[in-house]
């Protein structure tokens, strides 16, 4: 990424104040799927990152990390694992609960999604607490998969989601960083 | 699409005995999504057929439309728009409610992610009744975009949907399907 594909970047995503509650300006990716060269730009600087890393599964959590997540994965010429919510996966999950700022969520993964010989790469759009990805880790590593990376198109380190992926021993790299939120 | 290719993508749909309730066939899309070669001879015969069209949007709708619809919409060159369940989408938005078997749902799409110079390719996992993508298509007429054509992976003629879209003069084509369900 060169500093003038961030600042393309940029300007396509919608910066939306107040949203969903007052204070907090909302990172809206829209803009980048709406755009055919901001989209592609970030799927081939995904895939040129970790071309070499000898990922062999996409795991993208819904509904967002399938906008990115889907595309990686068929860039990469790998598979791709839908991490979905509660009742959506029709065959044997393992599910994982985890804490929000009010009340709790859960994830589930496909039993058969991985094996012990997968090497994962997690996607999503924004990095921020890191709740959804680190339980996501947590249902890669259960079905026996390696997984050490994860790659968002935004991130913001000021919610401190990086260090927590970091102490689960998750690399982590976003694309494009708005500090002080 | 080959005989062959119909075969081998029916080979890697699970088929999921009843579920969501018993008497039902669920037909499993991950197993497409996990086989990098299925996966990328569904996004190829999308694009193959609709690309002299003059498509300049795809939509896809929440979660499974995400998956088929992101990569089909980097495939042709053209933006992707995601429609969404309510309160999903940050700006303002139109919205359409229809009918279930037992009650309603309600989409909605960014006011401005379509405008009356578009020209929509709408994306699916699988028609079934079609609700759905009947929905779909109020909203983007709603913006004043044309569709007239609608893909999906897997097709269920027997519940119809393939003669309501038609009878909104949306033409669809999928490319698996199974019949007497």
């Amino acid at each position: 990424m060169t500093e003038s594909d961030v600042s393309y970047l940029k300007s396509v995503i919608h910066d939306v104040p107040d949203y969903p509650i007052p204070g907090i300006i909302f990172r809206d990716i829209t803009g980048i799927l709406d755009d055919a060269k901001a989209f592609q730009l970030c799927i081939d600087t995904m895939k040129t990152r970790y071309q070499e890393q000898g990922i062999t599964k996409v795991v993208g959590t819904e509904a967002r990390g399938f906008l990115f997540g889907a595309p990686l994965a068929l860039a990469m010429g790998v598979g791709f694992v839908p991490v979905r919510k509660p009742g959506k996966l029709p065959r044997e999950t393992h599910s994982q609960t985890y804490e929000l700022e009010y009340g709790q969520d859960t994830l589930e993964i496909h039993q058969d999604a991985l094996t012990e010989d997968d090497v994962v790469l997690m996607v999503d759009d924004l990095l921020a607490t890191g709740g959804t990805i680190e339980a996501t880790t947590h249902l890669i590593r259960a079905v026996g998969a390696k997984v050490n990376h994860a790659v968002f198109v935004i991130g913001l380190p000021g919610l401190k989601g990086h260090e927590r992926l970091h102490n689960l021993n998750v690399d982590v790299f976003s694309m494009v960083e708005y500090e002080g939120e």
